[in-house]
C-alpha cells in the first residue's frame, strides 16, 4: 500500500503507534499543538509544513505571501489552544537555482507575520534541494493562563460556534484554478483569494474564548474533519444546522457559477483557519459578547449530542457527513478537479 | 544572484537581517540551538532538515537509518549547548507513491533514536509532495544546569578539543560514491559508513563538558567552518596543530587510496557530529579525565589565539585555513566529485 491510499489520518495513527507514549503531563500527537508542562506555565509547540506543488504554486502566490501564510497557519494552531505565539523556527529546502530575492521575500513575509502576531524567529535550517521549495515552521507559544484548550472536552448540550466564514479559502482555490490571479478584479475575488493566499490566524478570538469553551480547534482541514476530531473522545457526536453555516456572498455566488454546493466547500474544502469551539450553554452569551467586542464575527452552527457521528440537518432532513469524504493532503489534486 | 552562488552562510545572515531582534534573554539564530529563557531553566530549540538528493539517497541509506540520523543530528545540536533533549516534532513531506512500510520504517528509526537519547515525539506534520522526501526535525531540550554553552566565549589561551574522530563521515560518503553499500565488506568500511549513515550524537560528552568549557559547538559543517564560528566573537583566532587531528586508520587508508589528503576531509568534509570545545588550561585535565571516565575519546588539537583567523601548523609551517573553502549544502555535489 502506498501513502496516497493510506491517507494522512491513518498515517498519523501509524506514527503514533510506533512511538513511546509521551511522559506524564505531555499532551502530544493529536491536538492542534503539543503541550509541554514545566514548573512555570509550560509551552505549546506545533509544526506545519508548506510544500510547493501541494500547498502552493508560484504562479498563484508571491513569496512574501508564502512566508506570511506559513507563520499564520502555525499561529492558528497555537490560537486553537487558547495560547499566544512566542518563538518560531523555520526550515527551508530550496533549489540552488532559485533567486536570492525570492528567498529574501519569503523571510520578509515571515518577519512581517511574526511582527503582526508578536513572535520572533530564533532558529531553523536552510538546505539545498533538487526539488520544489519546502518551508517548515515550528511555533512555540504560551498556553492560556488556565492551561491549554484541547480538542477533547466537548459535552452533549454544548453549542458549536465558528469564527469568521467557511468555504471561502476553497473558493479562492477554485478561482486560482480558473486562472484568476491575486488580487483579482472584483472585491469578491479579492476576498476569496485573501482567504486562500493570506489567511489571518484568529489569535485574539482564541485568547478570549479560552476561558469560555470546553474544547476548541482550528478549521484547517474542513469543518467535518475537525468536528470528527472534537467527537473522537467520549462517545459524543456533532449535529450541524446547515442553514447556519457562515458562508459569505462571494463564496455562494462563485459556488453557484460553478454549479457546486457551497456547503460542501465549508464541510470539506479546508484551509479556512477559523476557530471551531464547543461552548457550554451557560457561556454562549458571554462568548458572543466577547467576540463582538473584539470585532470578530461568529456563528452558532450546531450542538454536541450523545449520538456518535457528525450529522447535518437541512430542508432534506438529517444526514451523516463524516462518511462522505475527507480532506486529504495526499489527494488534493483530486479535490481541485 | 541565485541561492547556490550566495551560499548557506550568507543566506543565514540575510535571514537574520530581515528579522526583528529577539527579545531580551533569547539567544537566537547563530548558535547550535536557540535558548528560550523562562522562570524555570528554560528551553533549547533547534531544527535540522534532511532532503532526499541533498542529504541522503535511498540507494545509500535505509529508511530506519534516515529516521535515526534525523534525530541524532538534532540531538547533536542540543548536546553542543550542554543540554539534554526532551521533546521532538517531525515534519515529513512524502510523495503519495511511496510505500507505507518505508514511511513506517522512518518513524521506527525516529522512535528508536528518541528512546536512545531519552526524548519523545509530541507532534509534527505529514504532507504530500510531488518531489523527493523531506524530513524536518525540531528538538527541544533542557539547557545545562548552569545555562546553555554558547559558541561565543572562547578566550586566547584556551585549548581546543574534539571528541571522537574527524573526516570519517566524509570517508563514508566517498565509499558510497564508489558504490560500496551498507554495511560494507570490511570493518574499516563499516566504520566509515557508520560515521556517514548512523552517527552518534555526543550527548553524554556535551553534558559532562558543559561546566568545564568556555564555548562549544558540534562539527556538523567541518572543523574549519566550526572554528570560524567560535572565532567570530571578540577578535580571537584558532591555531590547529595538524598532526594532532583525530583521523583514524580507516579514514587515512581510504584517503591514501583516493590520493586525497585526509586532513582536508577533517577540515571541510562535514557531518562528523563530534563536539569541538574551547577549554581553559585550568580545566583541561579535568575534561580529559571526565571524558575518559565516560569512555569517549578526545583529542587536544590546538589553541585559541589573539590573531583573528583559523590557522594550521604542520611540517610545512603555518597556513591560513578559513579562506580555502567551505562546506556548502548548496554545492555538496561539487564536493562529492
Amino acid at each position: 500500500m502506498n501513502i496516497r491510499e493510506l491517507g494522512e489520518r491513518k498515517l498519523v495513527s501509524t506514527i503514533h503507534r510506533l512511538q513511546a507514549m509521551p511522559a506524564m503531563g505531555y499532551i502530544g500527537i493529536g491536538d492542534d499543538a503539543a503541550f509541554l508542562p514545566a514548573s512555570d506555565k509550560g509551552w505549546l509547540a506545533t509544526s506545519d509544513m508548506l510544500v510547493e506543488g501541494t500547498h502552493f504554486r508560484w504562479q498563484w502566490m508571491d513569496p512574501e505571501q508564502l512566508g506570511e501564510k506559513a507563520v499564520a497557519v502555525n499561529v492558528s494552531d497555537i490560537a486553537a489552544m487558547g495560547g499566544v505565539p512566542k518563538v518560531c523556527l523555520t526550515s527551508l529546502a530550496v533549489h540552488g537555482d532559485v533567486q536570492v530575492d525570492r528567498v529574501e521575500s519569503i523571510y520578509r513575509g515571515i518577519a512581517r507575520a511574526l511582527d503582526r502576531y508578536g513572535a520572533v524567529l530564533v532558529g531553523g535550517d536552510t538546505v539545498g534541494s533538487e526539488g520544489g521549495l519546502v518551508l517548515d515552521v515550528t511555533m512555540l507559544g504560551e498556553p492560556a493562563p488556565a492551561g491549554p484548550v484541547l480538542r477533547r472536552g466537548a459535552r452533549p448540550g454544548d453549542r458549536l460556534i465558528v469564527t469568521g466564514r467557511l468555504g471561502a479559502a476553497y473558493g479562492g482555490l477554485v478561482l486560482l484554478e480558473r486562472g484568476v490571479r491575486w488580487p483579482g478584479t472584483t472585491a469578491a475575488e479579492r476576498s476569496l483569494l485573501t482567504a486562500q493566499l493570506a489567511p489571518t490566524a484568529r489569535l485574539e478570538a482564541g485568547s478570549v474564548l479560552a476561558s469560555l469553551v470546553h474544547s476548541m480547534t482550528d478549521v484547517s482541514d474542513g469543518l467535518v474533519a475537525e468536528l470528527r476530531e472534537l467527537a473522537r473522545f467520549g462517545g459524543i457526536g456533532m449535529r450541524i444546522t446547515e442553514a447556519l453555516l457562515p458562508i459569505d456572498e462571494a463564496t455562494k455566488e462563485l459556488a453557484e457559477r460553478e454549479g457546486a454546493d457551497p456547503h460542501r466547500w465549508a464541510y470539506y474544502g479546508g484551509e479556512d483557519y477559523e476557530l471551531l469551539a464547543a461552548v457550554p450553554p451557560s457561556h454562549i452569551d458571554e462568548a458572543r459578547e466577547t467576540l463582538e467586542r473584539v470585532g470578530i464575527a461568529f456563528a452558532e452552527v450546531g450542538v454536541v449530542t450523545d449520538q456518535p457521528g457528525v450529522f447535518a440537518v437541512s430542508d432534506q432532513g438529517e444526514r451523516r457527513l463524516d462518511e462522505e469524504g475527507e480532506f486529504n493532503h495526499f489527494s488534493v489534486q483530486k479535490m481541485l478537479c
